[in-house]
């Protein structure tokens, strides 16, 4: 493994600027290049720009003015929400589920089919991919042509660049080559990543890591793990398998994991990992639903709001080995937040937040823990099929500056801000 | 807490390709700009840029002209050693210890002072420094108009912006001006920051993360931390305390360790829990040599040298922490290169790391594992203070675009941090 230069480059940085100023306009449209220019730290002259880009791409649209104290009324621009649609699909362990939003971001087409168990070669998953995806198409009568991109999460290690599912724990897949065999039947711009990744860059776009460079995105299901945004992007790492927390170490010699390690963070708080500390607290608890993750963790849900005793005690030694473990991620990494997400996160809420916030804050150093804040995911639909259909709008907007040297010169002149 | 926007400017690119082109230059004097185009990456004409402001700077100079194979001949260019000194100051808990650099990275002078317990106030500290720096200054016989900064490490969280000590362990600082009061007593561009950070930068510049995107720096001595290399840069966190892996929860409800938190990777890899775990196996080890760390450690090195079964063994159990712990950092970030580094790993060298290597691997996800060498740090000198004195060549080279054709403004970094 030769060393690799790092090459950064302006385009990188227009792609980045890009993101940004269309990020901010989803989020508060309308909006003046003004207020772009405040909210991003961006020049006026380079908001006025890419501004331009995105209204020649009619991914936004020109809507009016505003008065500004004493000065000329102010041009302004909102998210062009018909101007594109994007798919995002979530490939799990039992099922596909697809979404098609608008440009706006919201949901106009859902969309999903089961799988049994063995029912999960490439060529079966595939099948379930196209099926979704059209279905979504259809139901939202949009045309071909404004499919902007379809995004697509895999478990387990995926490279984005070459379209590989290099290796998926549970079906043992290795190294199959899923983006070329989705093109085979989907005629749309197709973006593959895993789900840590996927959440992770929705909640940098839309949810708790809005605006924040560095942030934690976690994902408390089934499996754990954690998409991590760096230095204002998602970090991927060398071989593009960063974030696999729900591996770290947290019980030297403890409980033993499918991936061959003991003492995983992912053995004591993922989904049976909680079953396994029910078990180890009472064998024969009323909460646990043996075989069924998802209504033992209703019945949690449900005894916390009761107030059990039983489920109070189960959470908040859920809270103790999360707060040790995310305590590890704030000590090394210093974020600014930590979102917790994914239906274990979600189904639990506040209870667990309070829990987890105590706990985090007795094991990590006093000065990242004050520095940082832990917040429950905002994202109230699939936040990996957001996540994956905002990969594929960041794969539109990338393409842009490839292509659109000449449309892009027109575009600046065209909304030259006022002076 | 409020999000900060993440503002990327062209200016940070022009710095960042500026080091890269420098610390090639460095590695490989002499060399022609088509060679540092093909190793940085590069378009030749940045590079034909780049190398025209460090020949203005004199940090390069041009030393002739090689054959190219049927073409013009082309200009080689070198590092111009004598062209400025940097000075690097590693504040440890018992000494200050100085060490002043030509722009090769040669050392051409050293200093020490040493600390007795109890003589730890600022004033004390600030007074060692400056006597350290003046004696290298004047040993070396650079006149000051040559010294291009000084680089000061400094123990626990530090705010390299602001120049404060916000917070040092061993003696309790909080908030501490640090290079404030030492810019009243050094007449010199005047840099600070951690040892951990230190040490990142100068395997990045001239150790085993040169050229490498993502890197993860241990310091193994009597504290131990790491120092991350993300996206070809140093990573500092939101509030400048990233890197804090000591303080990972390595065995839950474990060691009780001074952060307050039990269970902490240092308590059992650090020199004082190396000691316990040597007094834990066997508590009259003639190994042990009770309140010295450093004689303790030398034992063991000897010990292992000559086969000594009870040295074995306490260096596979130290490889047994480590291998889960650094596994970790493997699995979470992903990085090609995981360094070791400073005294403990440098004595038990070796030996140490082929049974570190083992034991990661048996930790490890497989996929980042075979992403990842593991080395010991190249560095021969204290990499602290070549760490320090490369932050100070790098606050050098970041004035430069700030003041290009000018560089009249050269006295405000005299007291200004780089930002």
């Amino acid at each position: 493994m030769g060393a690799t230069p790092v090459k950064r480059t302006s385009r990188d940085i227009r792609t980045a600027n890009r993101y940004e100023v269309l990020r901010q306009i989803i989020a508060s449209s309308p909006t003046s290049r003004q207020e772009l220019a405040a909210a991003t730290g961006l020049s006026l002259a380079t908001v006025a720009t890419l501004v331009g880009e995105l209204l020649d791409l009619r991914m936004i649209t020109e809507v009016g003015f505003e008065d500004s104290a004493g000065g000329r009324p102010r041009g302004l621009v909102a998210v062009n929400a018909s101007g594109g649609a994007l798919i995002g699909v979530d490939i799990a362990e039992t099922y596909v589920y697809a979404e098609l939003y608008d440009l706006g971001l919201n949901v106009l087409a859902r969309a999903e089919e089961r799988m049994r168990p063995g029912q999960s070669t490439p060529e079966e998953v595939v099948a379930h991919v196209a099926t979704t995806t059209r279905s979504v198409v259809a139901q939202a009568g949009v045309e071909s042509a404004r499919v902007l991109g379809v995004g697509v999460s895999m478990p387990g290690q995926v490279d984005r660049a070459t379209g590989v599912s290099e290796y998926a724990p549970n079906w043992d897949w290795q190294d199959v080559p899923l983006l070329d065999l989705l093109a085979e039947h989907i005629p749309y711009p197709l973006y593959l990543d895993n789900p840590l990744r996927a959440c992770a860059v929705a909640e940098l776009w839309f949810g708790a890591a809005r605006g924040y460079g560095d942030a934690v995105v976690l994902i408390l299901g089934t499996g754990v793990g954690a998409g991590l945004i760096l230095g204002g992007a998602v970090h991927r790492g060398v071989s593009s398998s960063a974030g696999e927390w729900g591996h770290s170490t947290l019980v030297l010699d403890g409980r033993l994991c499918h991936c061959g390690n003991h003492g995983c963070v992912e053995t004591y708080v993922g989904a049976p990992g909680i079953m396994q500390n029910i078990r180890e607290l009472s064998p024969r608890s009323p909460l646990l639903h043996p075989g069924d993750q998802s209504a033992t963790i209703d019945a949690l849900a449900a005894g916390l709001a009761a107030g059990d005793p039983d489920a109070v005690k189960v959470v908040r030694d859920l809270a103790r080995y999360l707060g040790a473990a995310i305590a590890d991620l704030v000590n090394v990494l210093n974020p600014e937040v930590v979102v917790l997400g994914s239906w274990v996160a979600i189904r639990l809420g506040t209870p667990l937040l309070r829990e987890v916030r105590a706990a985090v804050a007795r094991h990590a150093l006093k000065r990242p823990m004050a520095a940082t804040r832990i917040v429950l995911s905002p994202i109230l639909t699939d936040s990996v099929c957001m996540g994956t259909a905002t990969l594929a709008l960041e794969g539109a907007l990338q393409s842009v500056g490839q292509t659109t040297g000449k449309r892009a010169t027109r575009a600046r002149s065209r909304t030259a801000p006022p002076t």
